[in-house]
C-alpha cells in the first residue's frame, strides 16, 4: 500500500535525511512509501513555472497514493504547514486514508491563547477571541476543526506527542506511532 | 450554480455581516452561494463532539457546491487560514472549480521575510532560508505553491490586492474581482 507522507520536513536543511529515515520506517512497518516530489522538479526559467511543476509532481504522487500520514506539527505559526493542509484536504475529498501526527502534544486552544500572549476576551456573542476580535477554536482538537475532523470522519488518527524542542522538525516519534496505528488498521 | 465561500470570515466578530454581504454579490454575480455552516451547528455536550459536527457539516456543504472561492489572505500568520486551505484541497481533489482571492498583494516570499524580519541566508545547499535554516519558497506565489498551483492548474485564478490595513479580512474589493472572473467563465 503506498502512503503519502505529506509535511514540512521537506523545508529542513537535511530534509533527504528525515525524509528518508520516515520513509525507511514505512517500509519496514510494510508500506510503500511516496515522499513529496519537490527536489526531483529542475529549477525552471520562470520561477512561478517552477513552483507550479512541483505543485504537479506533488499533485500526481498523491492520486497514486492510497494513504496520507501528514506531518501536521505547527509550522511558522499556530498552524501546520498549508502545503501539508492543502494535501490532507486533497486527500480526505479522494476518499483515502488519512493520518496526521504532531510533535507537539499542545491542543489548537491552547496554541492560540498563547499567539495572543494569553489575553483572551469573550465577545458579546459569547464567543472566545482574541484582542483582535477573531473568535478562538475551541472544540478540545490538535487544530482547525477541519483537520481533526477530516482525519477523525475516515477512521484515522491525529497523533500528538510532545518531543525535546530542538527536535520539533526532525523527531519521528509521533509518526512512527501513528504509522503503528495505520499499519494495524490497513495492512 | 452553487459556489462555496470559504474563509475566515467566519471568526470576525461580524462574520454573519461580512459573509452575508459576500453572498449578497455571489447571488447578484449568478452564483448560488453556499456559506460555511459553523454557526448552524449547536453546541454539544463534548467540545469535540462539536468540533467535527462543524466540520461534517462543512464537508457536505462542499460536496453539494461546484465551486470554492477561498479567501486566502493572511490569516494569525505568513499564510492562508489552515481551515479555509484543508477545503481548497478538498475541492480542487473533487475537480471542482477552484479561485481564490487574498486581501494583500505581497507575495509569499516577501512575507516570509518579513516573518524572519529580513534576516534570509543562502544554505549550502543553495536554498534560501530563514536563520532557523528552513528554506523560504521564492517562487512568485501568493502562497505555499500547492495551493496556487491547485487553483492554477485547474483554470482558476488566485487575485491579490491591497486594501487598507483595517478592512483586512473585511473588504470585498479582491473577492468582487474573482468573482466577476468565476461569473465570466462559468456562467
Amino acid at each position: 500500500m503506498k502512503v503519502y507522507l505529506a509535511g514540512p520536513d521537506v523545508f529542513l536543511p537535511n530534509a533527504k535525511e528525515v525524509l528518508g529515515r520516515k520513509a525507511e520506517l514505512a517500509r519496514a512497518a510494510g508500506f510503500t512509501p511516496i515522499v513529496p516530489g519537490d527536489s526531483l522538479v529542475k529549477a525552471y526559467e520562470s520561477k512561478r513555472d517552477w513552483g507550479l511543476a512541483i505543485s504537479a509532481v506533488d499533485e500526481a504522487m498523491m492520486l497514486e497514493s492510497a494513504m496520507i500520514i501528514a506531518n501536521l506539527t505547527p509550522f511558522r505559526g499556530v498552524s501546520a504547514d498549508v502545503g501539508t493542509v492543502f494535501e490532507l484536504g486533497f486527500m480526505c475529498a479522494l476518499g483515502r486514508h488519512a493520518y496526521g501526527y504532531s510533535n507537539t502534544a499542545t491542543g489548537f486552544y491552547q496554541r492560540t491563547v498563547a499567539h495572543y500572549e494569553g489575553e483572551i476576551i469573550t465577545r458579546p456573542d459569547g464567543h472566545l477571541a482574541g484582542p483582535d476580535g477573531l473568535s478562538v477554536e475551541d472544540f478540545d482538537l490538535g487544530d482547525n476543526l477541519m483537520l481533526d475532523g477530516g482525519i477523525i470522519s475516515r477512521g484515522g488518527t491525529f497523533i500528538r506527542r510532545d518531543v525535546p524542542a530542538d527536535e520539533l522538525l526532525t523527531s519521528t516519534l509521533a509518526f512512527e506511532e501513528v504509522l503503528a496505528i495505520a499499519a494495524k488498521n490497513h495492512l
